[in-house]
């Protein structure tokens, strides 16, 4: 099958890093005489036959620049059998030879969905800060996340030791904690509250209080930084703070990251990253692979089924958790 | 009178560049033969006769970090006079000749009173985020304090575009516009809320709502990014939030910048600012001044009473607050 | 005069800022109902008749972009009279009702030529990183520049430390040293070289030297580092590199900054001043303004004569200078 | 064997990370008991027995900072026996169980003909920006490294947008092309030359002009970069600067980043692999390990011997160099 014309699409929360993957994709394609098109608005668009025919100009200093410029958004439609038919059939009018989706799980639940009813390339790209994403080592965005994470961190230390003061901070991750391990251990945190060893509020805090009082001992300022994964702490982080603040008569503060960590220009290896797996879905396509991811493995890119990516949980690094106890208690 | 050791502390919120001055004021003293030293955790410190040496090793390197290496506190002691007293008595114990506080308004009425009883100089440094002080043109730590903003801003924008959401950014600033006015406009927001100009909540939701509109008819895509002085709506942000969810049908989102804004490497102007104002206090104890802060005005070290820093509200600039209309309406 | 359409360009040396100026001229445009024209490449777009019409969607996410979206460019042909007679020219086919030129004493003395022969509003807008101009308080990108020459400076710093080095950081500033001065003051050097005080080499080798000497008398680790602006040493900076290694017995470096001091993000005070001179600019041409610069001045903007900005040689602050002794030798 | 306490030293360049790790090694030491000493200026404290002993103090909030408390230095004296015997002996003296090397190739060399003649163990950490280590996936300073040049050339990319120039980018890395690919990929360069690819002076000149031929076609704006490691070009880059400018008649600019990559806070990869290496290393001296260095290896540490530092050329990844022709090409 001679490939003439794909498209792309951006899915799901945006990630630094996703502007970075259409440009490589576009690059590659272009490179071996393809057109391209991206749909904008995530499925949305696809559903409208809303688009953009991609030309040089377009993608131009692109790969340094945050957020998306095809868009994104979630998509209720897209999970019923009758728009996904609808989206094969404008792909086809539109003359599209593979479909490129960058976005995390639920944009490729959907894309595994429409690969099933349509006869040409669906191929995902894991984009997402995340990093909830088996069958790859890294998601797009996930660098820049942490990153951006470990500044406010660094910021709000400077603060914390000239008032001694306890700040929890709020981290994205949905339910994983590879962004809070991160940027504990690089922010030098005292804890980390993780949803994968999290029990239970009472077990949790007598673990964060006695990480507090083993530090206090160590230090003659007791200043403290515990981060937190979002929407972990039952009934709300206000909770957590009025316990730590009445236990240890300390001043506690919250601080939520919120979509900053979404945002800015992303770091040099979500670049490189974006680039080579928009640059690998393109051959992915032009191979004629079905329903298939995009990852990264060992900083090679390698194809793997779709599915793969919610089979399982991936896991945290075992010897950066060892460590906590060791390092963070007495940083 | 010959000065021969002067003392500094910092006192209430910390600000990036407190360090800078308190290493300006270091260096001017030694360079005038006099020995220097630092209380700790603000009027606690001098209250409890706790205090370091300073050595050109404490402030080697210094210029560059946030928060303050003396710590900062406020002290609820030090409104009652008896403890006033003890601290007058505490720094003829220590043969001090001159004090210098850097802090905001709370602090200087603080220094005030313990001037009423000391009969050496005691001068301070305008060194807060808010700018809230009358008397100078700037204080320390506001330049960081809106580039910290402003970055933030910038991030939270690429992620409004990729998905078309109003995003409510709640700033610093206490009582005043200054952090708002300023964020705003450098960041392209489409509207602020200040301090100076709040009426109602019912008064400024429509003018936000037709912000909104205009902007709209402006826009093909309609994100927007709407700044806000903290504690500032009635009732707190989550009413805003969910009031122009309802009226406009967009996606909605609160960040809260928080500590962040208090910490990180000062940025150039606050490096110099503190390092002109530091140095200056020094000149101004060597001669002799009573109850003065040491102000910037077109760029140059003045004196003027210490009370003028809470006479006056200072007020926003005129020509930033009628672009407001012109440039953030459209933008 | 009913004001329809007015043309910008952006000329010399590029600034950070010139975007988020060019924005502001349009937006302020707009608001007026007056469209905006984009010639570019600076006067050579204007003697080719090469320009583009702005429409909303250029100006979206321009206010924090570094460069020029303008293009700019030196332009030898503008020199002559003959082909400044054709920019008229084209001015009047174009149906352009004044235009507004950003950039620096170069730019401006064309743009005076210009409005000698064309009788409509020419006005200039100071955007430079060298801050040489006369008349304005400010020029665009000056704060941006010496901001990234102080991280510049704080990473070599990491190094010098160190290794116990002596580093010569070259800095831009064309024939003034504000950049050089800021810079040095911000990033606690040792010594800055500036054309303002610059007599001989042989001099201010002597005085080099005589810092590096007691700033050794007061710290055990004689790390070092000196700013100079560039092309102010005679024969080039190895020479310098050479005598100090020689003199000193310390491994000397040099580090050339070059154009990165020109790009970047505006920081938000060039950003408020591209934004204040670029509405200030479209108002003067409302008032039908000939012949005069857009300047700030104690953070208002006022119309002054082009001619201005290269009359007189803009002074440096010289409390900053007299704190170089005090802070900067024993820092 | 009890191990009582340990020593650490940095030698050779400094790299970003190096404090991270000596955090994270006495941490891990403390953790069991270890006291930690630190010998100064690399080889040379080991030399003189010039040490400090570590507290908590020294550690606070020196996960984020530059260069190294310990300072760094080559040591010529070290090449020969009769020096490490008497380093030997001042080990013993200092009743050290175990030494730990942070630093490059030349300072593992050293580390292996000290452990010949000492029967305690010596322990290697790789760290240098280069990432020229076999045995180990990344070294210490490598990633802040390459974010620092990639920020450098964002920047520089609007300035030669703004004018449509050539610039040459010179970027650290020894004798291996790590940073130099990776950083030209980040930074959407046009070419990059590699020292492990570069033949001929008049080959690579070649290649250059015939990948600015295509951008151009490609592009109605014709500015590019150009990345090359840094002593590659025979007779310096002013040899090719003017070849460039001959050749193709577009003003052609050196930027040469020089030391600012060996400086900057840490980004979060380096603080995480230094405080894996650095926890990793005191696990390996409490097992008795003898001449190993802590590598990391799919995230998680490893011994390796040392000499297997090396051994090998590492090798440049394969993708990423498939992907030059495909991206930069046409970027």
């Amino acid at each position: 099958m001679s490939i003439k014309k794909i498209a792309i699409l951006t899915s799901g929360g945006d990630a630094p890093g996703m502007n970075a993957c259409i440009r490589a994709a576009y690059l590659a394609a272009r490179n071996e005489g393809i057109e391209v098109i991206g749909y904008q608005h995530g499925y949305n668009g696809l559903l409208k036959q809303d688009f953009v025919e991609f030309e040089h100009r377009d993608i131009r200093n692109l790969i340094q620049r945050g957020g998306t410029v095809l868009y994104s958004a979630r998509c209720e439609k897209f999970t019923k059998e009758e728009h996904r038919i609808k989206a094969a059939a404008n792909l086809d009018e539109a003359g599209i030879d593979g479909l490129i989706v960058i976005g995390g799980n639920g944009s490729f639940k959907g894309a595994e969905l429409l690969q099933d009813i349509w006869d040409k390339p669906v191929i995902g790209v894991p984009g997402t800060i995340d990093n909830d994403i088996a069958g790859t080592d890294y998601t797009i965005g996930y660098h820049t996340a942490i990153q951006t994470a470990v500044e406010s961190i660094d910021k709000v230390r400077d603060t914390a030791d000239a008032f001694e003061r306890i700040f929890i901070v709020d981290v994205m991750g949905r339910e994983a904690g590879f962004i809070a391990l991160n940027s504990a251990i690089a922010g030098g945190a005292d804890h980390v509250v993780l949803p994968e060893t999290f029990e239970s509020a009472a077990d949790e805090l007598v673990r964060i209080l006695d990480k507090l009082d083993q530090r206090r001992k160590n230090h003659a300022n007791s200043s403290h930084i515990i981060v937190i994964t979002e929407n972990l702490w039952p009934g709300g982080l206000n909770i957590l703070c009025d316990s730590l603040q009445t236990e240890t008569g300390i001043d506690t503060r919250i601080l939520t990251l919120g979509h900053v960590q979404r945002g800015g220009s992303p770091v040099w290896q979500d670049r490189i990253l974006a680039s080579k797996l928009g640059a690998f879905a393109v051959e992915m396509v032009i191979n004629d692979e079905r329903g298939r991811m995009a990852g990264i493995r060992h900083r090679y890119p390698e194809s793997v089924p779709l599915g793969t990516s919610r089979e399982d949980r991936k896991p945290l690094n075992h010897y950066s958790m060892s460590m906590l106890d060791k390092i963070t208690l007495l940083g």
